[in-house]
């Protein structure tokens, strides 16, 4: 991650550090960097010093990353793959997000699975708002505490979850209130579709399932981070 | 409601309809107006054009009305009163609210308590973030379809639902995650706090109970329109 408050705001997280922090050697004496590295020192993260081209090509955004980067632990990052290989057997409900393009969605769905009930949220490079400051702060902290797996794209993604007898389906308007039949397998992935435009075609016909959350009063849809929400402490909240 | 965009997009709505337009006679002629005036004469709205300083005095916003207002059919508003006379005998449960300030929160939060299983949502006019085109259009246009409860402040209408069995829980941290104890009752209220400082004083200590969402992986808190769709779906997911 980079950006001054962005990194000082991560570091003062409760169970959220770096590993690793990354400094312009053009930055200027400023107290908000005096309190960054403090607290990374603090942490036992390696300081590093950059040319400013060289910080760049780390932050992949000069333009923003104010002179100052930082390598997080994620501890509940995992890829896909990793994930496969540890739960063939088991029973798991994951999340996935095809196409989810609005940080303030994508921070707040992070941040309610991250407290929720299932086991991971699937989410595909290819496509998905980069996890960036908007995605942080919207997440409130919880990116660094969440169990995110990361995949290349996701019909691939899905495609290998079938392959291990997971079965997929889809939110949609028109799909079956009930979840009865996704809920008879114990290995199981719900897709969350773009905020405009749905699931996409290729997920919709990739799926095994299509299903509804049940709405009242005419209303239509609701917001894809509430749905994510619903969806994570389906089987939980009392 | 005012502004000529909010409007046009409120007519639009399938279920949506405004009973009396009022207009600016100083508007210019505009393609916008004229199908605002078309979808309006289509809904058997009344129209009234008034000077422009009577337009202010009912907009109560000129710098932001466009020249356009529309009083809009809401079916599901109404005050607690009447609620309470109508409900006295009949188990019910509601979400109230305490100081939501953020439009885009209060919008989820109706478009969410709108499509959920709850049988209203108690908005105090003081303290809440007024229903403006901000909050209608993060509503996604529900603000018209449901259930809204008016009340001049939360304290004395907490205290009048009190007087009739109904048991208040407010959300906080450190509540009880079972909520056993308010699901014994069966005229409950559920009181979320402001985004930032959670449940007032004043409310905590008028409150029967405190209870909590469950949360796991080290989350604190959730968005409080998060914590709302979960109230309102609670019993009724599966």
């Amino acid at each position: 991650m980079y950006g001054r408050k962005p990194v000082l705001e991560a570091l003062q997280t409760a169970g959220v550090k770096a590993f690793r922090l990354h400094l312009a050697q053009t930055n200027k004496q400023a107290a908000i960097l005096e309190q960054i590295e403090a607290l990374a020192s603090q942490q036992g993260a390696e300081i590093c010093y950059h040319s400013r081209a060289e910080l760049s090509r780390i932050s992949k955004n000069s333009k923003q990353d104010q002179g100052v980067c930082a390598d997080m632990v994620c501890p509940g990052f995992a890829d896909l793959d990793h994930f496969i290989e540890h739960n063939q057997n088991r029973a798991f409900e994951l999340i996935a997000l095809d196409k989810i393009t609005n940080p303030q969605n994508l921070g707040m769905i992070i941040r309610s699975v991250a407290a929720g009930f299932c086991d991971g949220l699937l989410l595909p490079e290819k496509g998905s708002a980069q996890i960036d400051p908007l995605v942080i702060k919207a997440s409130a902290g919880t990116v660094f505490k969440a169990k995110i797996l990361r995949c290349p794209d996701l019909p691939n993604a899905l495609a290998k979850l079938q392959s291990i007898g997971a079965k997929v389906a889809c939110l949609a308007g028109d799909g079956d209130p009930t979840f009865a039949n996704i809920d008879a397998h114990k290995q199981r992935v719900f897709v969350l579709g773009n905020e405009t435009d749905g699931v996409s075609a290729e997920t919709n016909k990739a799926s095994d399932y299509r299903v509804a959350i049940p709405m009242n009063n005419g209303v239509e849809s609701l917001n894809v981070a509430v749905t994510a929400s619903l969806l994570a402490y389906r089987k939980h909240l009392q």
